[in-house]
């Protein structure tokens, strides 16, 4: 019995045999191939095999996984053809006997290698897409037998390196029941799928691969982040009463999919989701999400190659508004800049770009961009009940600007006879220390609040929670991030108004009671975590975590709250 | 007449002819010399004219400015004789018959631009220091009648595109009045130098330079940013008023050297400076200072190629702690990392520096470099009243363990039988926001608190003070910041802890009634700033400036809250 740690990728106990995914050998030499048509008609046929396999993989994900998982093989698709790929490919067998496989690494190799050197997060992507795309076509022109994940029929964990979105989008949920890689981490490509695909997963392993041989018994453990590989009969037996507890514990809070969330003492609070596209609408109503508490608009800003219409925006907005059937849905308007950038807008380099201009700041001064999406948001208000919320303020002015346009908007539309719902809810990002400090001069204005602790925990530290010399103060159970979330809720309570909470934290088990007691409203988090998060607070007592919250609030250090509410047991 | 805006650099205003200071034309054509040994011995006797200048300037910087400001005639020096500049420069001229000028221009090129290209301010700063050497040497080698800022021997006004260090360390204080340039701005080299020289300047005009003529009348008011071409008798008459103001005012302030800074209604405050070496302290007896509210420690370590050792900073510590004779003085341990980097530490590049690995993080990390600073603090105790404060503090854990490190050093010197004090204050700068929410809790275990406001707006506002786009966000007068302030005064005087303000803040005449009211302990600034302030306090009454605080804490923007300090006539 061996026990390898890594990092809980994705909750659950998974025990299986070993399937080994290893990608093969593609080192290829030069040798002189004489006959270049012979080479080029190679080429074209592993290109369409290639082809064959993108298309199937796209359907299927498509139809599992939805519209936006699916775009990935669309733009591998896309490389397949691109003639500014192929030609050069094609020169080179004609003008330099290469051999296609040969002609194809060379040329593919001189444009990951100018991607990877762009600054630019998109286009670096394309360089793992390309990869992927030219180990695909490899595969074929070398006659490799590349085990295929959509190939296995029989209870398995994977092993892998790493797992490529081809490799993941490929995996038959029916019979791969976890796996684990060596690298990545919590927020890499793989764990994002496997949390989506809701299949237990460790990476980060390091040594994984190495040490599993092909049907090992191996135990991937996605709660606590441990493999075990071929356990004695005891371990083995204590993971399976961890795996059908997590199971049962699952099956448990499936049943509260429709209750409203109330504390044991009986005071509900609104439990919602977080959601980047209107495909991750689906996921909020079945894990009973009770509204959308953040729709991130970037998305539809990204991966293009110039702003999105008017119209694109409106679509989108429309289908989240009608999905969510009259639930309510805070919309945040664009929060890019720094270093989220959009490659068609051209933003300077700053030096801290966490502190730099973006979100708010940006849209204040490019209102063409900011007027589109408000003029969208405002044509689909009608279909549902819809919230707006500004990212970034850090000043009433600032909220003060954003609403004036806003308004200038709705003018507009309604003096043009578009129907404009008049109940839309006004409100912003508490993600500043100045904003929660002077809350209650923003509670006069605004109809709601959300605090963003990813950001208002950075800036309250100073500490980039990117950086892993610093992340040590990113301490969401600091006293004094309490304190500051306490002051958001007092103001806003006192003018009459909700506060909710959008960071991570407001999913975060150890978190939740001090949330409850301190009077937060509406708690949004990853849609997966909801059901959990409504079993932990009907087990609460409001009135309990208040006085819990007290203390807390008079701690001097972040080990000390941590202390605290591990004393009540949760 | 012509009125040209700028930015009021030093204060004052001046009135005089106008000096037109340009650099002539240096462009160089290439041209065959074929007596390679005449061209080696022009060289050889511009590098020697060039030398004895330098050596001049530098002599006469020392005796009038200091040790610190003359430091860059001693790189210049050290420049005009490097053997990596010179030996290709030679080899140049015999090799390619090229002309002395020619060979110089082009190698000192190469170089200015491999230091341009580097990532490190410090040897960005190396290719400004060569373009200015090169130009001297060049200015002997064409035979050019270079206008020698030193040889004014009239009342002028200067005029230039901006000025070198050189420009500035020749300015014969007795005959230029004032100056003004097209480019620079607040915190340039020529604007810090003008407000130790005391000559008013008004900087960054964009355009001085092509609409002033030799010997034109100019009035440069360094007090309101405005440049004056040939004023008619009536403006002129004017602004002699101002300026006569202006100079009363001074003297004015000089009769309060001595003084004890005292409201009208009789609480007194201590009025304290800021200074970055020993040299610094003379300026802060002139100018009355009542200790140094901070001593930053990082000149200590810049500008050489290892650590400093313990006994050069002994040094350093105990001329200052002696100088002041048994007036407070805060030594800051060492606010290095981030932005401010050590070539000679080779620190990462950080995506947010200014939220990342710095300063106490940093010495927490590298307890060599932390501990012998302390030991060397601790060594010069004894010769006056040291403050200790550490920089950064974010958490109390952060403080605790920065104590214990003081605590074990002193340990190790008393069983060495090293002298140390007993009654050393230990603080903490609190310039990052969550210290402040949590002052309350420091409080019990600091003896006193300096509120750092450069960083503390920038984190409140998560807006980087460096960036232009987001510059506007930089509010010492939001009411947020102001609500911190209060926060970090009443907590240290609960414990009967002492609070001090060591940022730009502490010595701005809008803010120091609110600072006043809102019972700061201690101001420190700049030097300079020191008398006009303690004449401000004088005709204040604390009682009143509580009230108006208290008014200002209630306001729900930056604007207002200008407003209200300037309703009471300041």
């Amino acid at each position: 019995m061996l026990k390898i740690e890594g990092i809980a990728a994705s909750a659950g106990v998974a025990i299986a045999k070993a399937f080994k995914l290893e990608h093969p050998d593609f080192t290829i030499t030069r040798r002189d191939a004489d006959d270049a048509t012979a080479e080029i008609a190679r080429l074209d046929e592993a290109l369409a095999k290639s082809q064959q396999e993108l298309e199937a993989i796209k359907e299927r994900t498509l139809q599992e996984l939805g519209e936006k998982k699916a775009e990935i093989f669309e733009s591998h698709l896309l490389i397949l053809n691109d003639p500014e790929l192929l030609t050069p490919v094609r020169d080179k067998i004609s003008s330099e006997k290469a051999t296609a496989e040969f002609a194809l690494d060379e040329i593919t190799k001189q444009f990951i290698e100018m991607f990877q050197n762009m600054k630019s997060d998109y286009l670096k992507e394309r360089a793992a897409d390309m990869r992927d795309v030219t180990k695909r076509v490899l595969t074929h022109l070398l006659g490799l037998s590349f085990m295929n994940p959509a190939d296995i029929s029989e209870e398995v964990v994977v092993i892998a390196e790493d797992l490529t979105p081809s490799d993941t989008a490929q995996l038959n949920r029916t019979y791969v029941k976890g796996f684990t890689t060596n690298i990545g981490g919590r927020t890499s490509h793989s764990a994002i799928m496997a949390r989506s695909l809701e299949i237990p997963a460790v990476v980060g392993t390091k040594e994984v691969l190495s040490k599993v041989n092909q049907g090992d018994i191996v135990i991937v453990d996605g709660l606590d982040g441990a493999v075990i590989v071929n356990p004695t009969p005891e371990v083995l037996e204590q993971y399976r009463e961890k795996r059908d507890n997590h199971q049962r514990q699952i099956a448990e809070w499936k049943k509260l999919q429709k209750v409203a969330t109330q504390s044991k003492d009986g005071v509900h609070v609104e439990l919602a989701a977080n959601i980047g596209t209107p495909n991750d609408v689906n996921g909020v109503l079945e894990n009973g999400g009770e509204g959308v508490g953040l729709y991130r608009t970037e998305f539809l800003y990204m991966g293009r190659t110039e702003l999105p219409s008017e119209d694109v925006q409106f679509n989108a907005y429309k289908t989240v508004l009608e999905k969510m059937q009259g639930k309510p849905v805070v919309v945040r308007t664009l929060d890019i800049g720094g270093d989220k950038e959009l490659p068609y807008l051209d933003m300077p380099k700053e030096m801290n770009p966490f502190l730099g201009f973006r979100a708010i700041r940006l849209c204040l001064d490019r209102t063409d961009i900011f007027r589109t999406q408000l003029r969208a948001l405002l044509r689909a208000s009608v279909y549902g009940n819809l919230r707006i919320m500004f990212p970034m303020i850090a000043t009433l002015n600032e909220f003060r600007q954003a609403k004036a346009l806003l308004l200038d908007e709705k003018e507009k539309l309604v003096s043009e006879g578009v129907q404009v719902s008049d109940s839309i809810q006004l409100g912003i990002m508490v993600e500043i220390p100045s904003t929660a400090v002077l809350a209650d001069q923003f509670a006069k204005e605004v109809d709601f609040f959300s605090i963003g602790t990813n950001d208002l925990i950075q800036y309250t530290m100073a500490a980039d929670r990117m950086n892993e010399r610093v992340s040590y103060l990113y301490q969401p159970y600091n006293p004094s991030i309490l304190r500051l979330v306490k002051m958001v809720i007092d103001a806003a309570h006192k003018e009459g108004r909700w506060a909710g909470m959008c960071g991570e934290m407001a999913g975060d088990a150890t978190a939740i009671p001090l949330l409850l007691g301190l009077g937060l409203d509406e708690f949004s988090m990853s849609a997966t975590s909801i059901l959990p998060a409504r079993s932990q607070i009907m087990k609460l007592s409001k009135a309990e975590m208040a006085s819990l919250s007290e203390k807390a609030l008079q701690m001097q250090t972040a080990e000390e709250v941590v202390e605290l509410v591990r004393s009540i047991g949760m």
